[in-house]
């Protein structure tokens, strides 16, 4: 197939199908001056104009309180793609991008600051023919989003005219509970229309996420058993080996149900259980992971069916690692979880009564995040017990990160003359299978969200209905005692096996 | 566990579980100085020893027409153990082993010989405690099997007396066709009842067949789909990449479906299509595996739905082979197959509609025995046409050998920034997930004579009803035009190829 945009020299083959190049367009970050920017945001720009991806005038503009001049800025980016960037770095490709870059220095209450960014706009325009189309990336943080949304209204930013668009990207966190929420929402749908707005959460960015789309309905294999007449259970684990950095400011008071459960797990689990859509357009795909999110049922002992926990002090990689309340800057009579565990049912008629277990927390054994199906046992087994002794069950595990894949687990005969049958394992991994290597997330959510292709981005009613589920349970940990304790490089807290255990069931060890 | 049988030091790890020891028994080999004696043969029997398997007095007593002594046989035995033995040679295990071996002289027609060979088995059951249980082992060419076995009627060696067994183990070619098998099974069950016979098949003693039940029955994951509703076809291969070798007397006149087809693939279809058996006790298997084999439906125009066909002149392994006609003692006009391609249905409500595809060759590719289950293409997709251009269907194939295991093909997104979805495959490998090695499938075999175990035996009914499905095919191949041809070294004639084509279908290239 020949793409409908023209031959393209810097095309990556693996886009040959459906080229999704984006068309005339710019992009403004606010809060350029970041971590996130730099290292990610920045790279990914870079890295799909590398691959062709980009109009050839497209554009980024920088704001941020920094005295800054364009060439400043654009420093700052080269430094950033020649660290960061996942493809080679290539002059022809970067002194095209140049051309567009613009900085624009300001605070987010500096009306003048937001005329001078309307006039860049305009200038782009003209120079570099982005057509009026800009979307705004708002990489700040959450108590900053009312002011910047509320400048881009009142200096005419976020004004869809003579068919350009506007967009704005929003990361996460989407409020800390419901009522925060619906008045972020509010404030963002009072200035921009829900096709304009994209939240970000990067794991919906990752192949395999996408993956699990291709294996459920791509194919005839698991669909048939993918219910409660073949499943037993369903284990969602996001694992990080890591404490909590820098990250104290943020992370004490939100914790790890609020930081992961909330956004990635839950969307995690909208995915591996909802229907097929009709189509993967994304009112489709949002309708169907709705669906999933609004039929979620919580336990109903929330002292049983749900776990949080601290990271005591313990040992990591070789090394010492301090317990979360003697971290720096962490409050010593702080409650936050850095572990949370879950139960959660889901009401409809293919999961009836079939739990799903997500668990996520920081300084646990190694950093995993995986999807584990796991099918009960046959109903029947024509075998003696002796020989299925050390059978466990089947499971399909779709492995998110590190070492993207999937793997099946089943139980196969033991070779000798005897019947005995054991578990075994075949893989598919990704990096194996492929010669393509994987884009970054950011690079695919960028390059969506210039082509207005929203259907990775959750929508308002799914971020409101995971803070539906996840409310009850913050308020009950609110009420409840303290968090568990789990010394750092262990698997979590034994609160949270004993909650398997009560249903004869145990976590992985990914 | 511990064994029944008390702690024995030499028990092969593997098979802690049940040890499965033979009781006190002995084996008599009428044709012992033959290849498949000394090639498979003694070298099981050893195995076996070295595994802690056989009892301390096992006897092996040789019978043929050559002018030994026991001395010249233990020799031949001790030249073959040293040269295809799987386990390390052992003196003490040796030493032990050969206490029991005898050789008796003399022609299949010479009532001395037999009268020295019932003396020979009640000095064994004195000197050995063997308790008067014998196998009788037939590896004798099947004209020979009537006076075998009228000898063993004669001279009392068949009759079952005091709680001590005798067997008859009987090789391939049962009968070659309908007529000649009832026969066979005529004069074999004069003598011996049907749980005292015990038909070869190899494959059937391969870890991989059995693994087909374990895979089938122990999981959960694949029975669901193992179905009309799922499945599209089923392709079961055996190719071999020799030619007829020194075996012109013995194939010429019999042919591919014959050898190949009557016996190990309608097996392996069997085992593939049949329900699950209440138990794996033999009776059960059989009953599971006849009522498969009694549903098996014939193509209607034989003409389209089966091939026949020999190989020419061509190229193999980098050397010029010549075509089957030019083979040395081949007539030359002869019309024997040495490629057979049949499509099979199964009348039954698992099965209706889904055809199974059996083929077997010489001279073909590559030497390969496998069982391919094709899923049908997902009934609907909600991708773009273009994202599975290249996508195949789903596939579970049993890999018999070699390289056994199981490989799962199924279609996964291609990594980059568009939709494609592309086949890949997980493989699960014998020799890679288990330190295990696998026993040769006649140490499996002639345990299981030795145990009484005849689960891994094909009856009466299942020979006689597999030449029933075969005699028209033969017929009608008699009757109708000549073979096709394909040259030495490819995969077999185009016609093959266009039965499936008209199906939609094609052949897998394994």
């Amino acid at each position: 197939m020949t793409s409908v945009h023209g031959a393209n020299p810097l095309r990556d083959a693996a886009d040959r199908r459906l080229p999704r190049i984006a068309g005339p367009s710019g992009l403004v970050i606010f809060g350029v001056t970041g971590d996130l920017s730099r290292k990610k945001l920045m790279p990914a720009v870079y890295d799909l104009a590398n691959r062709g991806l980009l109009p050839p005038g497209f554009s980024l503009v920088g704001f941020a309180r920094r005295e800054w001049q364009d060439e400043d800025f654009t420093q700052v980016v080269h430094d950033a793609v020649k660290e960061h960037a996942r493809t080679p770095f290539r002059e022809e490709v970067w002194q095209q991008l140049i051309q567009g870059m613009r900085f624009v220095q300001g605070t987010f209450d500096d009306d003048d600051a937001f005329e001078r960014l309307r006039g860049t706009i305009e200038e782009l325009d003209k120079a570099q023919g982005t057509g009026g189309n800009f979307a705004f990336y708002l990489s700040v943080p959450p108590s900053s989003f009312p002011v910047v949304i509320q400048q881009l209204k009142k200096h005419g930013l976020a004004e869809q005219t003579e068919g350009a668009w506007r967009r704005a990207v929003i990361e996460k966190p989407f409020g800390h509970d419901l009522k925060s929420a619906e008045q972020l929402n509010a404030i963002v749908h009072e200035v921009f229309a829900p096709d304009q707005v994209f939240r970000i959460d990067h794991y919906l960015g990752k192949e395999t996420v996408q993956n699990i789309l291709a294996l459920r309905f791509a194919n005839q294999m698991f669909e048939p058993i993918w219910n409660r007449s073949y499943v037993d259970h369903v284990q969602i684990t996001m694992a990080e080996d890591i404490g909590i950095g820098g990250r104290a400011g943020y992370y004490d008071g939100i914790g790890a149900a609020r930081d992961v459960i909330q956004n990635h797990l839950l969307q995690l689990m909208a995915l591996t259980a909802m229907e097929e859509p009709a189509s993967f357009d994304a009112d489709a795909l949002a309708a169907e992971k709705t669906k999933v999110l609004g039929a979620v049922r919580l336990p109903k002992d929330l002292g049983r069916g749900t776990v949080f926990a601290q990271y005591a002090a313990g040992w990591q990689g070789g090394e010492k690692a301090v317990g979360y309340l003697q971290e720096e800057g962490i409050d010593p009579q702080s409650k936050t979880d850095t572990y949370a565990a879950i139960k959660l049912g889901i009401d409809n008629r293919r999961w009836a009564g079939v739990p799903f277990y997500l668990r996520t927390g920081k300084r646990l054994g190694r950093r995993v995040t995986e999807i584990a199906v796991v099918f009960q046992r046959a109903p029947h087994s024509p075998f003696d017990t002796s020989a299925t002794e050390e059978l466990g069950q089947n499971a399909v595990v779709i492995r998110v990160q590190p070492d993207e894949g999937v793997t099946v687990r089943f139980g196969s005969k033991v070779p000798g003359t005897s019947m005995e049958i054991r578990d075994v394992s075949m893989d598919f991994a990704y990096g194996e299978s492929f010669t393509e290597s994987s884009p970054e997330a950011y690079e695919r959510l960028i390059l969506d969200v210039l082509l207005g292709d929203s259907n990775l981005f959750p929508r308002t009613e799914e971020v409101e209905l995971s803070w539906k589920i996840l409310d009850p349970i913050e308020e009950y940990w609110d009420r409840h005692g303290k968090p568990a304790q789990y010394p750092a490089g262990t698997w979590g807290p034994v609160e949270a096996d004993e909650m398997l255990q009560r249903d004869g069931r145990s976590w992985r060890r990914p």
